[in-house]
């Protein structure tokens, strides 16, 4: 097998994103459920934040001019004519020569332009205040709208909705948000090897294990994952469930048929559901290779190779862009951590090879320790905490190259 | 104000580690459900992974002793004497001199121990294949049980299910899992200045933005997180409400409460619920200071400051380290990149500080640019990709140092 007939990863992704269009509907969610959704339209802050003038310290409310020459030894002296209350207006004036008691967070008078810290204070007596510092104006203040102005956006449409985004839809008032809904993704194995995981395998068979990895993944990416089960390497039955997937779903998973004679299957199959079929079937990458996509009607379908380290390679570099694109999220930006590969590795030129690696810190920074020991290993995949890419262009690594490793999701 | 009646940060932790025991029942779960659950058991594989030996290529079985000396030019000639079907068991025996047709994942029949890849053979005639290659015993074959074998630990107690995670419990079988039960958590917000989110502030007033973040984060830790809403500065109601929430829940934040005043109330009303009351008021640390730790009675309680970003950083050092122990979690390793500090950062030795950053990424690695702006600003803080960690002992950073970011949560 090589990889003449195939299309770059390049070419792969860009036929992905020409015909997967967001088509998400959209719904309103109350502002505690949506938390890990995607924002359907910008919003805009309806008003200045902070709302008034806030102290940011505990201490004395007063107009700097008041405060100019004051230092330690020749402090200014103050009356105490008020104090501010939290959650109180206000609603006197401040005058020249009063200083007024404020708390942090609490709102200045009209007529005060600075806070002096209580550090920088001494009472007198009970009605009056040494000042022993000057305070210069708007010291120790945030203005009314240094926060957020009114028409700032403060969620862009496409983001995934995070907790800090929350903190500052609370904040601007915003108690119902308009998401994505979540996208339907229907999954269907095949394969005459496949048996599911209630069941032992007899020789030759293997369980379901990519149904159940995908569902999880889909699950990450806020989807909701419909399972089809198992279709034996039969047309008709493939066809009858591949039609009911792409009718109830708006992206259907076919795993497995990735053997010479199942993979034909699946390509008959894809190109049967509608036009225009099957766009592509063969990447120029590894894991992968046998990587099928198609559109039914206006339905995507990936035909996913069946071993689960390349399925799941898969996934990361291709199906989650089609699901971010037919959710309407902008362009999403992975981490890279730099770091030194431990060993040689061999990759053939011409073609996108990733590795799953487990990141070891050393005193001299962090090393990658390639997992995929044999191919076929399914323990291996809980080693790697993320991957390197080897791209078509270069012909391998040497140890101790500088690399860059894509790091897995991260839980909080 | 000073850092004289404070612990540390170390102490805190240690204070929390020592009170906050895994007390989380056990459910059982299907398997698809047990994503992003708490591994209650460890999990045994009962079986051999793969259970019978397997092809990792398309090709043809044989006794490898038939194939020494076979190269380019001098091929061995084989009987092609059978075929193996994907899922189909193997009875008879492969003899000396003879081929098998072999898939992917095919098993291999007795009497084989090596394959030869499909690439390195030519076919004769319809009944006779030539053998380029001489195959090593073992070669291109995965072992019985090389992958799993039985009794082999496959999920930790106290991990953390991820999807890599249920691919290994799929292929071994597992359809139910022992998970931790999630921890009820609830939340409290007091502080007479504090509106909920669908009101407008009034002179004086702020929004609720706590209660709002504080259960996106719960919910991302995978917490049941229950608010009961804003109370007051007014004792005798938020000793009511507390008493609710320790009633039902098996931890508890209270959050704001933590101006001079308010912040009285609160240790006042966590020493009240139960023994032993408040175990620390103050750490040694920027933000976060005038943090609250206590037990009422086998229920922990933390009183966390009223400014989001204070709040936000203590939940991270010290709320998420309560969730874990009392979940039952094993020891979690965030990841850190290394970065340098785009500027000089002043900081006071004694004190702990912590300062969200953003992630630039230049020619010579990353650069860590600190995003605090002036104190109590809302908006900055979804702008972080991490934090760094400026510890008790150094006094500061400049402009260039090097120093470890501490990622944020990634989504897939």
């Amino acid at each position: 097998m090589d990889f003449i007939d195939c299309i770059s990863l390049q070419e792969a992704k860009k036929i992905i994103k020409a015909h997967c269009q967001c088509t998400a509907d959209v719904e309103s969610v109350s502002l505690v459920e949506s938390l890990n959704r995607i924002a359907a339209n910008d919003v805009l802050a309806g008003e200045n934040l902070p709302p008034f003038r806030r102290s940011t310290v505990d201490g004395y409310a007063v107009k700097s001019t008041d405060t100019f020459g004051a230092e330690e030894g020749i402090p200014a002296l103050l009356t105490i004519a008020g104090e501010i209350t939290m959650g109180q207006a206000v609603t006197s004036l401040l005058q020249s020569g009063q200083a007024w008691i404020i708390p942090t967070g609490g709102m200045l008078p009209d007529g005060a332009d600075a806070i002096v810290m209580v550090e920088h204070t001494e009472l007198f007596d009970k009605d009056c205040v040494l000042i022993a510092k000057k305070a210069a104006p708007g010291e120790n203040v945030i203005q009314q709208g240094e926060d957020v102005r009114p028409e700032q956006i403060i969620l862009q449409r496409g983001q995934l909705i995070r907790y800090q985004d929350i903190g500052l839809l609370a904040a601007c008032g915003q108690t119902t948000i308009s998401v994505r809904k979540k996208l339907r993704v229907g999954i269907i194995s095949t394969g005459d090897e496949i048996v599911d995981i209630d069941s032992s395998p007899g020789p030759g068979q293997v369980r379901n294990i990519n149904s159940y990895v995908l569902q999880a993944l889909l699950t990450s990416l806020g989807c909701e994952a419909v399972s089809y089960g198992i279709v034996a390497d039969c047309y008709e039955q493939l066809v009858d469930t591949m039609n009911r997937a792409v009718t109830d779903c708006d992206l259907v998973l076919l795993s497995g048929g990735s053997s010479m004679g199942g993979r034909d299957y699946s390509v008959a199959v894809i190109d049967n559901l509608g036009r225009p079929g099957v766009l592509f079937h063969g990447i120029a990458v590894k894991p992968g290779k046998p990587t099928i996509f198609g559109m039914a009607n206006s339905v995507p379908v990936f035909g996913l190779p069946g071993h689960p380290a390349a399925a799941i390679t898969m996934f990361h570099r291709l199906v989650k862009l089609a699901v971010s694109s037919l959710a309407g999220r902008s362009e999403q930006h992975s981490l890279v951590v730099p770091a030194r590969i431990s060993r040689n590795i061999a990759s053939a030129p011409g073609r996108d090879d990733f590795i799953s690696v487990r990141l070891e810190k050393r005193d001299d920074g962090y090393w990658a320790e390639p997992v995929f020991g044999r191919s076929g290993l399914i323990s291996i995949m809980t080693q790697a905490d993320g991957v390197i890419h080897i791209s078509a262009e270069v012909g391998g690594l040497y140890a101790g190259d500088k690399i860059d490793v894509e790091i897995f999701a991260l839980g909080l």
